[in-house]
């Protein structure tokens, strides 16, 4: 049994390689190889915690993944990060616990951000003239950071409720590429961007129907737990295309949970998206809405458990 | 951060003071202070293997737990223990990574069979004349083990599928204050005993009602997961008081949930049964129904880790 530190595993860190491995793990979801088990969530009032615990395997597999990611949101308060957590490998074959990656939430950040990512790989319009950012939080940042990968548009809009958190979004050195400027409200940021990201952990829906623009892909990453809400229904109401990363947590804690109009037979999963995509007609409005998946923790603890285990 | 080995816990393991924290940690939940977070299950087939991930905390507890157990039923082929997991102490108000207990699986197996040894100080008959054990495995065995401390009664009938595994039951080390004989079948063993305690991974009903004499309690703490069942529903139908660990997952997927005709309304929680105790009538037939709760889990993992951090 190996245990590694936080500092070690961002050693081990390759994110064009984790994001392939998200790819083949969604891939081979859609194929019904996946085992998402039922995610445990606990909820804290005093201080104000979330707690996370996902869960997954392949049928075929070698190993199972547990995955504990907490958000203590008044943390900063202390000069600690809100995010903490886990991912613990265990054998497929006999439950052995193989490895514990003290990732503190990390690498939960990066498969969300990688899922982000992925989703405007298949889905965003070619051209990207600006990319809008709603939430100034630790997502919203990664989400950017790693859109890197997969767009060359560095023309940024970023919205958020607080706008010195805002002010200070900018200074992260590894958004340095790109050229980002504080939408003063949602609709102008709607209005100027073809791809929107929403990372927030809003309970009530800040984009509506009305607002979006034709030929625009929003990808929305906040809404992960029962209460969430980042888009109105009528956003899925005008949408051309609906992707999920898993059909049973969207449409029960996802924003698809609340588009009662939806007919849930039109929406695709990622994975299938992947292995067959479609080609987007350029007036379509997409909507990626992803929640995470126990696999995608599976697939980046074994990435980077493999990784380690080899130097 | 501190993690201990399987070692370490076993010799912080002191049987009467984790029976009271089980039994406080039931009494603070039936005060509804308890979060027990939906449990996580996996299945696999190749080889034959369960995971359970049980969640808990109080309302205003210092530290939630996770913990993992999972029986590989091939395992013992390769001489390895069928049972493994570890349970995961964070900090319920920073969320940071505070103790891993690498138990195996052990802790999981004792807080099983110390609520059966509760369930059996408040509800069994005062006089008890034979125990009955049905089942063979691991946690039999830890049930009768755990017993001793709260009944004298030192006769015991078994009965097991595998005649083999009977007959080596009684050669544990922990067992020979006991006169333990194998019951050719379970009417045999219904019929002498009055204190019964099922402990399979049955997926068909191996006591039925009319098996039963008045003046028996029976724990069964074999179901609890989707697909298993030890009590038939008639079984239920004739008892006189009915007792479980909690009423959600005990009517999901314990025995329970295959009891139609009973008024959940009727069934009391074990927590709340250790508060307000009534006192059973000699002719009684007696049902506790144990799922294991992950605010139990959390009470073992605390007083095992308060005692390791002393040492």
């Amino acid at each position: 049994m190996k245990i590694y530190s936080k500092t070690e595993i961002e050693r081990a860190i390759d994110i064009p390689s984790l994001m392939q491995e998200m790819e083949n793990g969604l891939r081979w979801a859609s194929h019904g190889k996946a085992i998402n088990a039922p995610v445990s969530f606990m909820h804290f009032e005093s201080p104000k915690g979330d707690v996370h615990i996902k869960s997954g395997a392949f049928l075929d597999g070698e190993m199972y993944v547990v995955k504990i990611a907490s958000g203590f949101y008044e943390n900063p308060l202390l000069g600690l990060s809100s995010s903490n957590g886990a991912m613990i490998l265990f054998s497929q074959k006999t439950g052995e616990l193989i490895a514990i990656l003290l990732d503190e939430g990390r690498l939960t950040d990066i498969r969300t951000a990688l899922a982000g990512a992925i989703a405007a790989k298949y889905l965003a319009p070619p051209n990207i003239s600006k990319i809008g950012i709603i939430g100034t939080g630790t997502q919203a940042k990664e989400q950017l950071v790693h859109l890197q990968h997969v767009t060359s548009c560095r023309n940024v809009l970023i919205w958020g409720r607080d706008q010195t958190k805002a002010k200070f979004f900018a200074s992260d050195p590894r958004l340095k590429d790109y050229y980002i400027v504080i939408a003063q409200n949602i609709e102008k940021l709607t209005q100027d961007c073809n791809l929107i990201v929403t990372a927030t952990s809003s309970s009530s829906p800040l984009i509506f129907g009305h607002q979006l623009q034709p030929g625009t892909h929003i990808t929305a990453v906040g809404a992960d737990d029962v209460g969430k809400q980042e888009l109105d229904a009528s956003v899925f109401d005008c949408a051309d295309l609906i992707v999920v990363d898993g059909l049973v947590p969207c449409s029960c804690y996802g924003d698809l949970a609340h588009a009662k109009n939806i007919n849930l037979n039109s929406v695709i999963e990622l994975g299938r998206f992947i292995e067959e995509p479609q080609k987007r007609k350029s007036e379509w409005i997409t909507i990626a809405d992803l929640t995470g998946l126990g696999i995608e923790d599976l697939q980046i603890a074994k990435a980077i458990y493999a990784r380690l285990n080899l130097s």
